[in-house]
């Protein structure tokens, strides 16, 4: 693994952030000490299995089917609370700490995971098994539903968690445990050959991870294990439940209705789907396992050609927070969770792994630069996350079906996944900027940063969004090529200083680096405005303003009311204002009318200025109306 | 009451449909003989109840507070089953049935509604009380649960019911027994002093026709009462649950958040708002009650300019089948229940009784040549209870929160007010017509029909989508002014034959009767692009097609698929082909990308023909995608 640590201003502010507020807030969060927050009980969920464990009480509760909130007031004292995943509350937290760690000491910081990881390993079973919701109610009836509990969530995350907590600070003790429950999940699963396979994905990918850490091909069997019986019939969730084995494709939200191999389509529960299809690109890297491979590439594909928002968000209906059909991109409407695009970015990134190509890099960019920037307020304090590309607070307010959309960030939620999710995403940002082959090593996204690698030191500087500049220092511990991804929003990359070799991958610039080297670019980039395929029936005749990689909206708060009622000339100059951008436009002029209906009239428009700020930045200045596409005339 | 007859070919056809196969289909359906339709129970209740009260068996059951539905597999052999209001089924089939045989006698019907009238009798507390869940789980419990138990709902059904089946047959007994059931009502409420009022609203408008076809004030009392009463403080509702008064606007939902001459605003469930702004209508004409006048007059300007879609529909939103804000009217997500139409017909009807004014015949006219008429296959067969203005069969079946919507029609629905609703208006359609004054007799809807009125006999022809023309023949008993509405949709009204004198109502051409006259009258409309308020911001840039009182839409059937393609040019000459519209247009050109997103370019178009089909007659050729509003270029 190679040591990156950020250093453009930008982005490391944005890690400062989640060091500062966001990690102190999670910490409060998961001890249930937010005054007005829902409780989480996950450490209260701990602190009661390591005493269940330790004897104190030996009464079992009941764990139903179809029960995913145990709340006090229908719940026994000394049983489970919360969500059934609330165990991921601290995983979460504790693998951002363990990135910020790795950027950033912190002693304190430090010793309060190390307490929290003393209490995590006090409440695993002396069998290795590790989850409060069965420790404390029944640990007798582990892995007895597959489907709808999240034992195998909880498990990938620790796993996430133990390892980047094991990277920043050298710790065994959370490594070690986990690797136990991972032997214990082995024998359960492979072992007495059950067949069965996680219901919320994540297990997979994170195992991938345990394998390529410890190099146990036990991790690597478990994972395949996983991967290769999803989707088996007769399906392992009717038999789990004693129900007749269904002749129908079912299973769709758990992406369990057919083998992965034969899945073309992404369908379903879309956090959940892009962590499996994680796991299955690591799989498919590191076996050499071709269907996988192609499966992968279909479904990165389905989804980034047919089911993702220009601001790289995934999932467009809040009900089964799912995939639906092709080009249904509704504007208002819109989930696009937070946590799927984190995960976009996971799949994007193993896609790299596997294979590099430009609009890997460009999805990945797409993702984090607007939905999960988006996701987090501007002084880091508050969160979205469901991320519309258009919002008018009267109708949001208006309509009960949209109160699934927040006009402005929260503090924190109920099911609290997007927060701690973009906190572990930004503290540990550094791994997704490079990817490497045997003697060659990937840049892909144009971040500053210091990177120590296998190649040697690398130093990324940029100021493209200043004049286009980006140099890159390089001091090699043996001889590599060094390949730079131009992303597809650059116009012309020229090479002011280095030579560039042919490069084997379309849109990679390639360098042979055999000593110290500087490179120095310069892209020519500017404003674009970008259209749909015009099978997004929500988007005809209508465009999004993007710069680089960011994407562009309209608000109230510099544009007025009524945000539909603006067009950009197409042709338009542009001019720069901080952060923003000015274009010519239009406005519709209403002629106020009592009559709802009336004759056609040739519309008539206003010369206007528009300003538009960055996707990311929006709703930072109250409640308003925000707006991602708008017509062109 | 005026005796009417309808000759119009067009509308004398859906009234056959009704007759032949609906009232049939509707029969079957209450007595739970309709294959693969879920029970209704509604005569299985009846005779339950009739059975209990001839003292058969004593045994209560539980009516428990948030319980709308009793299914059997919950329920006790001998208890309630089906939806609370499951009783009006019967109710409006007897509605239904009385209309068509005023309009068309037929002895075996009446036989058979006779046999029903029978049963319902029977199911009569002996203190007047009527309704089939209480009387067969709890007798003692009656009206302990006005917000939610629908026992005031049901009476003002069976009044509905009682008075048609009376008009048509001159048999009193069911409108006896709605009498002693209304004067227990009177007793339990005026008496007592109660100050409750139904959270269903329909018994307000049912009271004003018991009390001015029996003339017994004690049912204006009643209504008054009921409308009074509502939206005072302390909520009834928060009384009748011992919930502690609540302080902030509450029960918004069933129109109680408010007094009633304090609302200006429609909210909450759209069928209940109309059902209850058309009561309040007819208390304020009977009673000249100012204040409830003007809250009329601007409940229905809030909903008509500015809650309306152009097909007459109402009620945006699937969630509490409700209106949200101003203008947001989705098309693709509307829930335009068919329901909510025919009450805005109701309403419009009544308020064209309080004050004669072109804009509230408009609005009837649109409610029902588009909405209802759609409610409703070509066959009579099937039904839509949602009225989408867009439809993309795709995206409906891909997107489980658009399952609430349905591309084809349905057989029937488990909560069946729908069809029977179509079916009483239909029959009934003869009722809308006219509204008369002390010397005056307006003719709102163009519709042929013969007329027996108090001013004598009337007949009306007309071949309005022919040529334009319009014939009226009077022979008055007495003189009196004949007003004719000319509708917003004609360009030109000529008088061929007859003399117009002065009118006092704007766009009501008067004539001076006297003796027998022959009115000979030719009306110029044509096609129509309209055109929405621009804070409609779904519709910028839109138009839709009209032609006289119908809306027309697209079709794939017509169109081919991708219908948000085509354009239609605003300065397109028509043709008229049967009932089909053809207008010059366009369609985009795709060209075919892998990308989902790219650099905007100028859009290419290619001239085509649009074949255009009224809205109420889609969806009659199998699944495909449905538009009401296309871009106008």
């Amino acid at each position: 693994m190679n040591q990156v640590r950020i250093t453009d201003p930008f982005w490391k502010g944005k890690q400062e952030f989640v060091r500062t507020a966001v990690i102190p807030y999670q910490w409060d969060a998961l001890n249930d000490q937010v005054p007005g927050a829902a409780p989480s009980y996950c450490i209260r969920n701990f602190k009661l299995a390591a005493e269940k464990i330790q004897g104190k009480t030996k009464i079992k509760y009941p764990i139903p089917r179809d029960k995913w909130e145990f709340l006090p007031k229908d719940s026994e004292k000394d049983s489970f609370h919360g969500f059934i995943f609330q165990d991921t509350d601290v995983y979460k937290w504790i693998e951002a700490v363990g990135y910020s760690l790795a950027n950033h000491p912190d002693e304190k910081l430090e010793a309060l995971a190390d307490s929290a990881i003393e209490l995590i390993c006090k409440a695993q079973l002396e069998n290795g098994y590790l989850d409060t919701l069965y420790a404390i109610n029944d640990p007798d009836k582990v892995f007895t539903d597959l489907r709808d509990k999240h034992e195998l969530y909880c498990f990938g995350h620790l796993c996430e968690g133990a390892i980047a907590y094991y990277h920043a600070t050298k710790k065994r003790k959370l490594l070690d445990a986990t690797e136990r429950f991972a032997d214990f999940i082995y024998d359960w699963f492979v072992k007495e050959d059950r067949k069965g396979y996680p219901g919320h994905e994540i297990a997979e990918m994170a195992l991938m991870k345990l394998y390529e850490e410890t190099g146990k091909d036990k991790y690597l069997t478990l994972c395949k294990y996983f991967v290769d019986h999803r989707g088996e019939r007769p399906y392992y969730y009717d038999l789990e439940r004693g129900e007749e084995p269904s002749k129908d494709l079912k299973y769709q939200y758990q992406q369990a209705h057919l083998p992965v191999r034969e899945q073309k389509e992404a369908v379903g529960h879309a956090v959940r789907a892009v962590y499996l299809y994680s796991g299955m690109a690591d799989l498919a890297r590191v076996t050499g396992d071709e269907g996988l491979r192609l499966a992968c590439r279909e479904l990165f594909e389905d989804i980034t050609r047919k089911k993702m928002y220009v601001t790289g968000a995934i999932g467009s209906t809040h009900m089964g927070e799912a995939f639906t059909s092709a080009f249904d991109l509704p504007n208002d409407m819109a989930y696009a969770e937070t946590c799927a695009s984190i995960g976009l970015i996971f799949f994007a990134h193993r896609m790299l792994r596997l294979s590099v190509k430009q609009e890997y890099g460009d999805v990945l960019e797409r993702a984090l630069y607007n939905t999960v920037l988006s996701g987090m307020a501007a002084d880091g304090k508050s969160f979205f996350y469901v991320n519309p590309l258009e919002v008018d607070p009267d109708r949001v307010h208006g309509d009960e079906r949209m109160n699934f959309v927040k006009t402005v960030r929260q503090k924190w939620f109920g099911c609290a996944c997007c927060p701690p999710n973009i906190s572990r995403l930004l503290s540990g940002l550094g791994d997704y900027l490079t990817t490497s082959g045997e003697e060659e090593l990937f840049l892909h996204l144009l971040i500053g940063a210091d990177m120590d690698t296998d190649f040697g030191k690398i130093s990324v500087e940029e100021s493209l969004f200043e004049d286009g500049g980006l140099s890159i220092q390089i001091s090699p511990k043996k001889a590599f090529t060094f390949y730079l991804r131009v992303p597809a929003w650059v116009d012309q990359a020229q090479v002011l200083c280095g030579e560039t070799k042919d490069s084997n991958y379309p849109n990679y610039l390639a360098f042979e680096i055999k000593e110290d080297t500087v490179l120095s670019l310069k892209f020519t980039f500017g404003p674009r405005l970008i259209q749909a395929d015009p099978r997004v029936s929500e988007n005809i005749g209508k465009v999004a303003v993007t710069y680089g990689p960011f994407v562009y909206c309209l608000e109230e708060a510099d544009n007025g009311k009524h945000l539909w009622e603006l067009a950009i000339d197409p042709s338009t100059t542009w001019k720069f204002s901080g952060n923003n951008l000015i274009a010519n436009g239009y406005r519709l002029q209403e002629s106020p009318t009592e009559a709802l209906y009336s004759p056609y009239e040739k519309p008539h428009f206003q010369a206007t200025k528009l300003t538009f700020v960055p996707y990311h930045a929006w709703g930072n200045r109250g409640e308003g109306e925000m707006r991602v596409y708008l017509s062109a005339r």
